[in-house]
């Protein structure tokens, strides 16, 4: 174990009120720093009071978008626990992204170890009403003072964390999504399967001209033919055709979601059978026509499921189960969330109590 | 004209020696920042002593990528002029940047305003040696402390300026280029014609792997076939097959170099055949062998013209003009910096005197 050396502050925030929480607009008393430095590896764990950043404004940052980030939450339990979920897999995705990014590999233990430090030290920013949930943020940043176009050698690991409000105060709604054909969020040799900023400063246009039309979000098709879907939002994306739950193989463009994982695993625990396979729109749009789509939502930690109540699809539009939620995502729903709240029993070893 | 206000430094920093420039690593006295805040538009145009940004941790710009950036360069002429090259073009293609990456729109004529003043109180970083230079590097960050994935309501625009050396201080010397197959920089739908952060993050891997096989630069191909050129590193690239230059045309995943459009418009006027249009690897490749690709180069603010001596195909190099400088690209070199340090007639009208 590192000593992470605890600069505890002296002027805590107020806390929001509940139903003021939103998403990722308030943050906790104190966050997490980690530098590296070439030559010297990753140094001088440290909490301090949440506090701005100061940087070189030639900071490599902010100009050639060598970022990766993580989310993932922590939770309360009815009886007073602390929970993470697959805590382990998020910093190995991070790892996994900075292989990409050329960002040197993070120790995983020791993220794991200042984030719950950390989340103990916050432990009364974890909000307690119905799934709520304290949101955590890890993530690194390129810190070089250099304008040069290769990988820096300084970096910051940074962990901050937002209380959160429920996602689906006023129950859960399926959403419109519009099927995007012109703007392409990740190709096959590029960042897609990374959780790197690029990806989604490439999403927001799409996702722009989708809210003008009254649509949630985007569903991405591949950058390589346009046919072949990949993901919703910043969701992964699962379908129910004639009894089959479906969901793209990860490809190399595909954020690889622990919650899609984890609900994998769920539907093949509970013996619905479930495949990991290419799926092009014209198979949905024919299953649709045939009445065999069943059922179709988007899966991520900050929602955990988001039902599709209907697909746009050029100038048609695709009602999806009535628009209501299906019966399979919302037992997806209560397995997923029972196990993070420690409602259910875990038989995955999912939970890990901090 | 808008009012910058100007606070000079009290501690002017000293300059480093010729010798020492590099790129990208010495900053001047003094940067400009303009901020943009929702329903107010861009405002507080200021000129401040070179100083660290402070930002939230939550800040969109560390987590979503949503930057652009120019590269642009100031000379002195032998008459002591100050010049620029083409500054307008170069905020043209900001505010395209800004619509892709759903950034408001900055003023142009603010933003060259402003600039003229910094270069004009930093004058006296604008190194004399031959071929040396004070780059200038505008840029745009997303401000606002939020964590969901939609545009920043807050942004700064940020020029800073380092004074660099002279790119060929040990002459133009060709470089070995590795043809890459399995990365992609961008893909039609994607970022790729915007200057933008991410797409520099997903070209850094790609070029590591060059480097380590000895090769100086990345040549990218379409990110849907993997078989029509696009760029050499962060250069656009031109061909020289049987007395015809030729380029990629644009086609929304080239960056569209102020460079490569200056090169056009020279080989025009000097009567040399010039080409853009689609080019796939396999018809340079049958250039070379049957004695027809007579030079390739790479053009960029940076280098001006970097020749291209080598690709390196699959298993396959294949040297083109015995690994030397071509006379095309020797004249398109010597033109392009004949006028930007004011020593030949600028018959296009490009040279903007500060
Ligand atoms: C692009 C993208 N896809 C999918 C997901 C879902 O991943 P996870 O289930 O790990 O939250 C996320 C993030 O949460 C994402 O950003
Ligand atoms: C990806 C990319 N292509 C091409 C260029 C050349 O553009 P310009 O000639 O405007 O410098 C640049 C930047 O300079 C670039 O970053």
């Amino acid at each position: 174990m590192t000593t992470i050396q605890i600069e505890q502050t002296t002027q805590p925030k107020q806390k929001p009120a509940v139903e003021q929480l939103g998403f990722g607009k308030h943050f906790t008393d104190h966050m997490c720093i980690v530098d590296y430095t070439e030559g010297q590896g990753w140094h001088d764990a440290r909490i301090i009071p949440y506090q701005p950043l100061t940087l070189d404004p030639s900071a490599m940052v902010f100009h050639y978008g060598q970022t990766v980030f993580e989310g993932m939450k922590a939770y309360k339990t009815a009886a007073g626990d602390i929970t993470l979920f697959r805590p382990e897999r998020n910093f190995a995705r991070l790892n996994a992204s900075n292989a990409r990014l050329c960002i040197p590999a993070m120790d995983e233990a020791l993220a794991l170890q200042a984030l719950k430090e950390l989340v103990k030290l916050d432990e009364s920013w974890i909000p307690t009403a119905e799934n709520t949930s304290l949101y955590i943020r890890p993530f690194i940043i390129a810190t070089e003072p250099y304008l040069g176009v290769s990988p820096s050698k300084n970096y910051q690991f940074i962990i901050i964390m937002s209380p959160v409000g429920s996602y689906y105060a006023e129950g859960i709604n399926p959403v419109k999504i519009l099927v995007e054909k012109q703007y392409v969020r990740a190709v096959a040799g590029g960042t897609g399967e990374a959780k790197t900023g690029g990806n989604y400063a490439s999403s927001l246009k799409a996702q722009e001209l989708a809210s003008q039309q009254g649509y949630a979000q985007t569903l991405w098709l591949d950058g390589r033919e346009n046919e072949y879907i990949e993901e919703v939002g910043s969701m992964n994306i699962f379908f129910k055709i004639n009894g089959t739950v479906i969901t793209p193989a990860l490809n190399g463009s595909i954020l690889p979601g622990i919650t899609r994982d984890s609900m994998i695993q769920v539907l093949q625990h509970k013996g619905i059978p479930v495949e990991e396979r290419r799926i092009s729109i014209t198979e949905i749009i024919e299953a649709h026509q045939n009445g065999t789509l069943e059922e179709s939502f988007g899966t991520g930690t900050a929602a955990v499921i988001s039902p599709i109540g209907e697909l746009k699809f050029g100038d048609h539009q695709y009602v999806i189960n009535n628009g209501q939620i299906g019966e399979v995502s919302q037992l997806l729903y209560d397995t997923l969330t029972g196990i993070q709240y420690g409602k259910i029993d875990d038989p995955f070893g999912w939970r890990v109590i901090v």
